[in-house]
């Protein structure tokens, strides 16, 4: 069976394509803006959502087992998306120094227009007390992940020298927990075993 | 100050360039299998004498901060080093199936020949109960990681596909506990703050 990643993400392909496992790119092309608007729970429910959405969407229009997914970055119990631009993403940093904040990803398996399977994960990430002169450097260096990341960061990269304690799984703070999904895979015949 | 990394491991490397910090690769040349033969000691502290040994061999030869590392794999007690050939390291899989090994780092950095500072990882990792099936799949697509690898895999790679859980910090498991050496290149002034 064809499984089928219904996001752009260069990291969740990184992650399937390193770890041996083929499948097919199709954007799911939801509008995000609109479930994010009207959603009032948590962040962890509205990655769930976003994943869902994603995965249905697709799953809908093609043959094949649609993976979606999403992250929720929360800190002090509010949601935060992708930063607006770069000025915002490093206030964001700026702010979360000294504490702690919160990757939620939800992740979605769907065919023929039906959720089959969910996975929701949670990584906890500190920033450690960096020095406004770290943040410009920073601020110059980390390019676009400081607007098409969850967080402003990718902690595969110079991200890291963000953080003094991180507690979670890698693949999640990357978006994509990969050790469960092998084994959901797994079950439905997509890998061997 | 440079950083030195006496190492020839291309998993190391990439862990330092991929957080943007600035090296230059010694490698140690010590005779590692000496040191080993004439290890009666347990695989963590087998590691670290041979993470002080690369360390310090390079640090008395040259300036700067140089690093040493190194990992053995424990299991049942027993210290692991890499399998001689393929045939070997797909036997230690097959029989690692359904059960837990460790793998035991040691990080050292040191100059002018005198050792700054120690640190010992820990991991554990479960091998799923793999089919034979599967084991000769992944013989032929695992290709050199089977015996340039302590276990067999590159965990990041296709190497996650033997796993049903993994405990430990992802950086310690590819060979550099990043997060812990990030922390003491920034008290020794190689990073900034």
């Amino acid at each position: 069976m064809t499984l089928v990643l219904a996001s752009v993400s260069s990291s969740r392909r990184a992650i399937l394509e390193g770890a041996g496992v083929a499948f097919e790119v199709d954007p799911a092309g939801v509008y995000e803006a609109a479930i994010k608007r009207r959603f009032t729970g948590e962040a962890s429910a509205l990655a769930q959502a976003l994943a869902d959405a994603k995965a249905l969407a697709v799953s809908g229009r093609r043959e094949g087992l649609v993976l979606g997914a999403d992250q929720v970055l929360e800190f002090d119990g509010e949601a935060y998306d992708k930063a607006p631009d770069a000025d915002t993403a490093i206030a964001r940093l700026r702010a979360w120094r000294g504490q702690t904040h919160y990757l939620r990803g939800g992740l979605t398996a769907a065919r023929g227009g039906e959720i089959l399977w969910r996975y929701r994960s949670s990584c906890a990430l500190r920033v450690r007390p960096v020095s406004d002169a770290f943040l410009e450097r920073y601020r110059g260096e980390a390019g676009a992940f400081l607007t098409t990341t969850v967080g402003g960061y990718a902690f595969e990269g110079l991200g890291a020298q963000l953080f003094d304690r991180v507690e979670g799984d890698f693949f999640a703070i990357l978006g994509l927990p990969l050790l469960p999904l092998l084994e959901f895979l797994r079950q439905q015949g997509v890998l061997d075993t």
